[in-house]
């Protein structure tokens, strides 16, 4: 066997001599040419802005680049202005932002044009689900870069900043100036003396990045943590408890970000423990932190066992809470009403409280997506929410503008993509997970961007279109048609074909117990809360298959403005995407196109594993012009991606047969696997944490 | 899990409602119609003979049929000839041949024309690879029907011979009318008084079906059992015990058919142990059973671990015998040179061996072939040989001609098939494995038959083309367009199939260790002989693959009649079928399609995985059609069968491309496995034996 590998591996750097282990992300190093600079001041931020300048310029050679810092009425905070001579900017973070940019432009040939740029969202945020004993709670991609277990884990060594400021580095590239650094299932030692000496260490390396430390804390930290008999948030002992832990982070970092809290979530405690509402929970806490500045983001990702449909609850809890929240409070909302799902319609929230800064909450990690096993890249998703139409002030109030600040007054405005950053060494698991990072970086920064233009960039960085920079040197037009455009196609139809092979036409949250990876349609242990198991979400049974929110079943729908919630409420007017979603219908229920929704439903489980052998034929194409083990790891995710894509199209296709008791459309790929062993087979990826 | 599975099996029954375990082979009950028969004699035979009319009468309802024992010199043995008034035959046996005749073309819609069918073989053997203690060597449906361990294995219970007369009808059937109850690799304990009763019992069942017992015996019986000093075939004492032994057994089973002989083979032992050739142990045995009417049937599959080609050693061995033999001494050897291959050239001692008889040894049991796994319908390989032109006395000395007297004087003819036949209710463990036994059986009778006529037969004797017996009453015209047309093009195209996905253009033996089930090109422990592992049979290297047997390598092409040892020795004119049998060639070699030798290698994997695919489709249409319980089954199987197809041609692919160091070509579908996994998986099939 050995001898074998031994071969196999030759082989692997025959086809290609470079190898890249993906570490430097969209940051590749370039052969910079000799820039001139010029620039008052030598702040951290600048320094790093200069270095960058220097290590990367692709321009004119000897070319004069000036940074200016001035007042500008057409810049907004961090935003800059990209000039012919250079970066003007209100503040040297902008010009930090201005500098990635231009560099950016460089890389990926694009021109360079005097062009202003400001931020969507005041406030871009990653949110890690990391544990303090160095887990991830879905983290595919290796433990935490913050927190480890074993001996002396709090120890900051020299490889811990040299990694965190890696981290920041890419984060500022992409204009993200957050970081929440602890899962939202929070640990009350996170408020520990012990811990916030580390989160300083944290901190210190994040600042010239322009990067704020945020925390995730649990409610009952004043009991838990603090000793007290109650965490009650109207209690005056438990008011001066957090005052006090609030001053003390203070004064380790002065620039704070503030705190994220889920509260009466999954178990999680909060103000309903003691009979208050999540308003008083989240304005106390908001009053804690206003004199120092800091924010409090509250998640609006609540439900409880009994109700008849939880993708109505956030909503129901949050709406009558509306306008009694602190200004400095941002309700966090995920995009759609369940949980990340591959495809959901927009959380009614957006746009619905109108008195109350909202934020959307994306998923980046791939809980429900294929984990990093997966090639699915999230931009379309987003674009897809944020682009979402939700009436609320007319035609056009779509997500992005009800979130942004333009449709409503909100004093902070505030966007969160849950981290899929782990100890990997190419951070995400996947290399075409940095994908969604970047995305989420990008879009926070610009919430008009398409998946398009995204991946565009992303490839064009994370690859080259410079030949000297190439594999096997292509010329840059040469590139483009046989490298950027079919690894661009791939990409942008990825989501889709997720939907396709997992639940398309609406179908949600069918998974297998726990892990969110395999299909589990009929995973229903016994006394497990119903709203836990998938036939909770699919009601498949003899009659048909949907959820029924219409007015004669949940009524969810009514939760959207009208024109939406009417043409929710109508089969014929809902859009299939999410018929099944909004609606319970007959197995032979006509679609558009004609078929029976049965027939329809075996086409796009039939079409989601084609699109992914596609995207393998795709890959394997481009081997001459990928570095040999970037290229030989995508491919052998692909494999198991095709495979899995399969399974899921097998499962669900048996599975719901037993329902519908009709034909697989005989002009479709028969299922190669048995219902019987794919109800035994478990596909938790148990790699990772 | 338990509820589900209960709303499966209803679904199950509900698309059709008859389950049949295919325990009936290919003789189903039928509603017989009353039909008068006039024949003289009451033997059991006979008896047999009028209760399959009477069950079984498919003609005018009240006809008459006769039954006519007398001299026809157009009939050989136990022949016979259809009349238009019934069955005129030389033997009772030749009328219980023809009975089954009539009745087979009645179920098939066949015409019933005077006719005369003579057997091409005048023995017609089934080897059974079982073993005392129950197991089944290469056995893929359960245990023996004829041995088993446990309490009292001896015992000879009437469920016993209800199943040995089961058996035995059906081998009748199809004019099988000799079994070999022991595994070649014989225990001596065979020929002990205690297994010799039940040998007893069981030819006691078999005799009126016209079916003689026959025994593998151990060389070295007379030292194990007998207690001698030697075994040594010249030793008076040694003869003297084995005139006794044939004795008590012509006592017991006076009709006793003879010996199979697996000597100086793989371990067993043989005359070479005591300095004496093949033809001097075989000739003692032969001696011994001369008096009694008793044959020997000796294997030529010998070769030894030393030797540079295993596939020239048989030849080498037996040919400077030929004519050393005494007459009722019959070489057994393979249909090829190796063993039981998906794809070989024929074995060159047929035709060789003029002064020899010499009988054909089939595997009906699918070793190389999928087991019970895969749909492999064996008739077209064995056709392949069996009309394969030796060109030893002209052109158009076929193997066929060449071993059943047509050509060559023998005193004796015959052919054997190792049987796939176990307890499984189904006895083959798979439903289309039947098939097999089905064409041994019609091709041993009447070795002209094509493989699409003996397909045609067996669909239409075990499905049925009677509205009144089908599910979905469809009429015959349709029946035969929509179920026997693509299901008999199933069956056809499967070997081919088989030989694509596992070993296309003369490849062989690159099976993993063991089990001879999935693929192990790159199986080779430490220390294993070289001739039991993959590398020796397929040479793969930078240069090239294949093995030479070329006159500049092995020279085993010399041991063909010309044309064919010139034909072969060109790979110009080498059938590209046996093209890397023969020749070692470059992986850029140019063939007869335009595409290098590596292209064509990809291409005929994938369409390997094609037909498969294709297979699984025809099998899911004509659901309606078939009973639920062996739709079900078959269905399975194909699901397996497709996914293992995939395992193939992705383990062959990736590890020979480590040698080629090509591209697979980028219009094919791409692996979906990885090399390194492939490798560590076991297919075993564990199930059976």
């Amino acid at each position: 066997m050995r001898a074998i590998t031994g071969i196999f591996i030759l082989f692997a750097v025959a086809l290609s001599v470079r190898a890249e282990t993906g570490h430097e992300l969209w940051l590749r190093k370039h052969k910079a040419d000799p820039v001139k600079i010029i620039a008052s001041g030598d702040s951290a931020t600048l320094q790093i802005a200069l270095h960058e300048l220097q290590q990367g310029w692709q321009g004119k050679a000897g070319a004069s680049v000036v940074l200016t810092v001035k007042p500008d009425e057409s810049i907004r905070g961090d935003g800059y202005k990209l000039t012919t001579s250079g970066v003007q900017a209100k503040t040297e973070l902008g010009i930090l932002y201005g500098v990635y940019d231009l560099l950016r432009r460089q890389q990926t040939l694009q021109p360079i044009q005097e062009e202003v740029s400001n931020p969507s969202y005041e406030r871009r945020v990653l949110n890690h689900w990391d544990n303090l004993d160095g887990s991830v709670e879905r983290g595919y991609a290796g433990h935490s870069i913050f927190w480890r277990s074993g001996t002396d884990p709090l120890a900051v060594t020299e490889k811990d900043k040299a990694l965190w400021r890696e981290y920041a580095r890419a984060n500022a590239s992409i204009g993200i100036n957050g970081t929440v650094l602890n899962n939202v299932n929070a640990s009350p030692q996170m408020l520990s003396s012990e811990y916030l000496s580390r989160v300083k260490a944290i901190a210190d390396v994040m600042r010239p990045y322009g990067i704020r430390v945020y925390l995730s804390v649990k409610f009952s930290s004043p009991s838990l943590l603090g000793g007290l008999k109650t965490s009650d948030p109207l209690d005056s002992q438990v008011i001066q408890w957090w005052k006090n832990k609030v001053k003390e982070i203070y004064g380790l970092i002065p620039d704070f970000g503030g705190f994220l809290v889920k509260a009466n979530s999954e178990g999680q405690p909060g103000p309903q423990d003691y009979g208050r509402t999540h308003a008083h929970g989240a304005n106390m806490m908001a009053d804690v932190l206003k004199p120092h500045g800091g924010i409090v983001m509250w998640r609006a990702f609540v439900y409880s066992p009994g109700d008849k449909d939880r993708a109505a609850q956030a909503y129901a809890e949050f709406m009558p809470l509306d306008g009694q929240f602190r200004d400095n409070v941002i309700i966090q909302v995920k995009n759609g009403p369940i949980d990340f799902q591959p495809r959901e319609p927009f959380s009614p929230l957006f746009g619905g409280m109108k008195k109350t800064s909202v934020m959307p909450e994306l998923q980046i990690t791939q809980e429900y997506l294929g984990h990093s096993i997966q090639l699915v890249f999230l931009a379309p998703m987003w674009e897809e929410c944020l682009q979402s139409d939700t009436y609320q002030e007319g035609p056009g109030s779509t997500v992005a503008r009800a979130t942004d600040g333009r449709l409503f007054q909100q004093k902070y405005t505030a966007i969160a993509g849950v981290a899929n950053i782990g100890l990997d060494a190419n951070w995400c698991g996947h290399h075409f997970a940095q994908a969604n990072w970047y995305a989420f970086g990008r879009l926070a920064w610009d919430n008009g961007l398409t998946g398009d233009r995204i991946a565009d960039e992303w490839i064009r960085l994370t690859f080259s279109p410079n030949p000297s920079e190439q594999p096997n040197a292509l010329k840059t037009g040469d590139w483009l048609e046989t490298f950027l455009t079919p690894v661009k196609d791939m990409m942008l139809q990825s989501r889709e074909a997720a939907v396709n092979y997992m639940m398309p036409l609406g179908l949600h949250h069918i998974f297998a117990g726990g892990h969110h990876y395999g299909p589990g349609p009929w995973y229903a242990p016994k006394g497990m809360r119903p709203d836990w198991t998938p036939p909770y979400y699919h009601q498949a049974d003899a009659s048909g298959i949907g959820f029924d929110r219409t007015r004669g079943g949940s009524n969810a729908e009514s939760q959207y403005h009208e024109p939406l919630a009417s043409q929710f409420n109508d089969p014929a007017t809902c859009p299939e995407i999410y018929l099944l979603w909004f609606h319970h219908l007959p197995w032979t229920y006509k679609m558009k196109s004609g078929r029976t929704l049965w027939d329809e439903l075996c086409c796009h489980y039939e079409k989601g594993v084609l699109q992914v052998r596609r995207f393998q034929k795709i890959w394997d194409k481009v081997e001459p012009y990928v570095d040999a083990q970037r290229f030989a790891e995508v491919q052998s995710k692909l494999r198991r991606h095709y495979r899995d894509a399969q399974i899921w199209k097998d499962a669900c296709l048996l599975y719901f047969q037993q329902f519908s008791r009709l034909p697989i459309p005989y002009d479709i790929e028969r299922p190669v696997n048995d219902l019987e062993d794919l109800m035994k087979i478990d596909l938790k990826w148990s790699h990772h944490n």
